[in-house]
């Protein structure tokens, strides 16, 4: 139905015919079907000239999350094993850490008795692995991770789990003018140093958690130290308040995976004219992994319904994905 | 001597001439002058291929003050005239604010009284004024404000009190490829309505003061309701913070005209490579107002000593511009 309801179009207003063709060359990685053709019918509505959806390009801001949506999130998010690394690295300055949780169980990579410890057990290590230092310590100490470290499944790098299908859908909203951010529940210094690389957005176009930092004059030379304290939740209604706060505007266009995602996915929705909400679902144990209602990370339960009950779109990656990972 | 350094630069190196040649297009509101030739200048080092000072597109970030740099800020900061003109449209739905101090004097536009009670009375002030609605709401309000408010000396709209030098500046920094943003101790959202269409900056190219906002369904429908909580003041050592938050990257361009932006200009100054940091000097009591060390607004004291020891440009109004007014 969309399928002709599209044809349709194109034969009606011929300067679209451009975009469709070029849109047919982009998203090469997604099988045909509703997903596909619902990305390039919203694209082409809102980029026409003339067209009653049409946005002007500077009002052209789509919004992605990152953990399940942009790269894979198990066996659990990735920068918690980045946190563990780090308590690992500094564990000989802390002797004290062997006999205490979580960083006891940290220490002996044991998942398990990390998440028991709940909220509270993940704030002590992230504030133990991520504080402490200045900004461009910890700039340095990303990037050396994120360069090295591998993925216990895949065995490759973290950057290598990211999701083909998503990279050429950043890439089709950008040729055609969107200002592509990031929204993230991650830590927003943890993302900054290699996101412009893999992603190709740009630092200043990255929203996420971030803990406070404080301007300082060491040895004559201005620093930021990254204090031990939350400053922002980017998650659940943070996500639309961090979006309000960082761009001023209301998305048209947003892209999750989790539960997490859904107060960005209303807000967006809520604004005038057309909006494009997909909801990435994984469906595919073999080549990633199948979770949704009942996964402690990423759950996509209430997002589920919403999503089926307003029209949303939503990717099955075993269905619509050709390839997974680049 | 920098004008014949200069002439010898650009003999030297003959692909500058095209950019010396854009610029004398550009700033035609600045004299000739130490200021004029340290900005074309520098962003002739920055530009050039091949030059050792060459900054790569993406990290061309500029970042502007806007109270005393990009507008005027006397006799008050004009956000302080917007948050009476509010208490005085609010005042109906207050009759206690007639005997209650600061807003009797709010009221009766005894400015005086309002600055004897220090930041208190102004926090008093700008909660009562700029919180309690949804985003939206507050959005429209600026806009109406904004659209129809005099400056009580000129009599012409607070956006027509910017300085035109200025916008010649952004668009000359624009027109080579950097990224403008506004650094404010002022209001994020008093300012994101109407600088695009002012300065050319957009909204998510604005960082500010903040009140903490709060995502709600109103009958179905995503609000975002601004509360009477600070949630981060972008002045002094928040400067550099508010620019590592939203930025994430080092300026190298920095323009302030007060105390509130010494760190913003040591932040910037202190990154490798070549660096341009100016303070606005306001020594113009006839065309706008001479002011600087001893200033309640917009104090000037420790940064002129600073950027004179260290050789930053100071704009002397009077002396270094043609004309201050669009």
């Amino acid at each position: 139905m969309i399928r002709i309801f599209l044809a349709l179009v194109t034969l009606a207003v011929m300067p679209t015919m451009s975009s469709v063709a070029l849109a047919s060359d982009a998203l090469l990685s997604w099988k045909e079907g509703e997903a596909k053709h619902s990305i390039f019918h919203f694209v082409q509505r809102v980029t026409t000239a003339g067209s009653p959806d049409f946005v002007a390009k500077a009002e052209r801001i789509a919004v992605f999350d990152n953990d399940g949506t942009l790269w894979s999130e198990q066996p659990a998010y990735f920068q918690l094993f980045f946190a563990l690394d780090r308590v690992k690295a500094l564990a000989f300055k802390h002797p004290e850490w062997k006999e205490k949780q979580p960083f006891k169980a940290a220490l002996e990579g044991d998942l398990k008795t990390v998440f028991s410890g709940g909220e509270h057990a993940l704030l002590e290590l992230v504030m133990a692995s991520h504080a402490g230092n200045t900004t461009e310590e910890f700039e340095q100490i990303v990037t050396d991770w994120i360069g090295t470290a591998k993925h216990p499944r895949f065995n490759r790098p973290y950057t290598e789990c990211v999701f083909q299908p998503m990279l050429e859908l950043l890439s089709f909203l950008r040729e055609n003018d969107f200002k592509t951010w990031i929204v993230s529940g991650g830590g927003i210094e943890f993302m900054r140093p290699w996101v412009a690389r893999v992603y190709g957005v740009p630092p200043e176009q990255v929203i996420g958690s971030s803990i406070k930092t404080k301007f300082e004059i060491r040895d004559g030379k201005p620093v930021l130290v990254r204090l031990p304290e939350i400053d922002f939740i980017d998650d659940k209604a943070g996500k639309p308040v961090g979006i309000n706060k960082f761009i001023g505007r209301r998305p048209v266009a947003a892209f999750g995976n989790s539960d997490g995602d859904l107060q960005m996915l209303q807000w967006t929705a809520a604004g005038p004219g057309a909006r494009l909400c997909l909801y990435v679902h994984h469906t595919d144990a073999e080549r990633e992994w199948a979770y949704d209602r009942k996964s402690p990370v990423g759950r996509l339960d209430k997002g589920l319904d919403e999503a089926r009950a307003r029209g949303w779109i939503v990717v099955d990656i075993k269905r619509d994905w050709k390839q997974v990972f680049p």
